[in-house]
């Protein structure tokens, strides 16, 4: 086996919990445009966002306008408003790493190792995470699917985040909470795959991942043992 | 002379200091960009960043995507992400009414006063502003140029103002701090109109507003003398 030479991590339920914090802000959101004048009960307001999460996708970046007009027939800027300044509000408060995350990446650091984060999503969006995150000093290169054009799982972005970082698949380890969308497509392509049992995924059926783990320090005795220590 | 019975107020430079807060977040956010890596002098940076606000607008929503491409002649998604949340950040922090503004607005409603705000400006994002300023309660309707679609200072957005809150121009009061934007076209209309000396615009030449006050609470007094109090 060749010695471990880099780590390539996903974002969003890998290092830190994207899911709870999603739910939590939009949760508050809604609350917060009912108190504002969203004339409707919480759980079939939730129902319609969620429905419009569904059909626009994630990024979209109208979807408390679409959630006002479906419910009101009409514009009303300062419900939007009120649901954004909330949802902002949650995010600048929670948006947090899991527990052990710095320790980690410092001591991988220490290794000597490359680190890098492939993520599907906008760039923006994602840095202005990995900022406020507090963790974007540690890692060499952060690889968005906007910015390649194509996202997970396919295989020819795994490829290129491989290459942006200069990396063989077989001296890599690729961390992600999903089998679909992360181990898969990483092991397919060679790499030694972490799957972190973290976010709405974490009951996944998982016959693909080379380890499992609860905590992402777990990751520091892997890479010992594998020989990517110096 | 007819009774007063409702009060329009511009926003931006007139219930808060605008312009020292976009300068301070703009200046703030090209500061941290250079620190994430925009290499550039400050005041390059800053002449450039003019330059593009000036011929793209302030409501153009990518002055620092265009910032980072004209320096570094790239896309470099994490000191965008780094402006963006320094600018915001400012914004939470420095978004806060003049003093006695809320005193003011309080007293006119006891007076049973309709209260408006006019403002040029993206609704949402002139929404956000009356929301973190924690005024947006006070006022009867808020009319922005975007759901107009014609700004200041066409003579209609001022008239279409007034039909929405039910007003006729000589019982309703204008508060504005431009000369060009604010008093002239209200006055046109007949309202009577009141310059605040504050901003970027105070000293500017005006021989057409029928006062001009330093602090918003002198409005109370102009009210009480033209017999708008019930």
């Amino acid at each position: 086996m060749k010695k471990i030479k880099g780590v390539i991590f996903d974002l969003d339920d890998t290092l830190y919990n994207s899911s709870e914090f999603v739910n939590i802000a939009r949760r508050e959101a809604v609350k917060s445009m009912i108190d504002a004048g969203l004339n409707i009960n919480f759980d079939k307001a939730m129902e319609i966002l969620n429905r419009i999460i569904k059909d626009k996708g994630s990024n979209y970046g109208k979807h408390f306008d679409d959630l006002v007009k479906a419910i009101l027939g009409r514009y009303e800027p300062k419900i939007i408003a009120t649901g954004i300044i909330t949802y902002h509000n949650v995010k600048v408060a929670l948006l947090r790493p899991y527990p052990y995350t710095i320790k980690t990446l410092l001591e991988l650091k220490n290794f000597g190792l490359k680190l890098g984060v492939l993520t599907d999503g906008l760039a923006i969006k994602q840095w202005e995470k990995l900022i406020r995150l507090g963790i974007h000093p540690f890692f060499d290169d952060v690889i968005t699917s906007e910015e390649f054009g194509l996202g997970k799982p396919h295989l020819e972005f795994f490829k290129y985040g491989l290459d942006r970082l200069n990396l063989n698949p077989e001296e890599t380890i690729y961390v992600g909470d999903r089998v679909d969308k992360d181990i898969q497509p990483a092991k397919e392509l060679g790499m030694i795959t972490v799957r972190i049992l973290k976010g709405k995924y974490k009951n996944m059926k998982d016959d693909v991942s080379d380890y499992q783990i609860k905590n992402i320090y777990e990751l520091i005795d892997i890479i010992k043992k594998l020989g990517g220590n110096k």
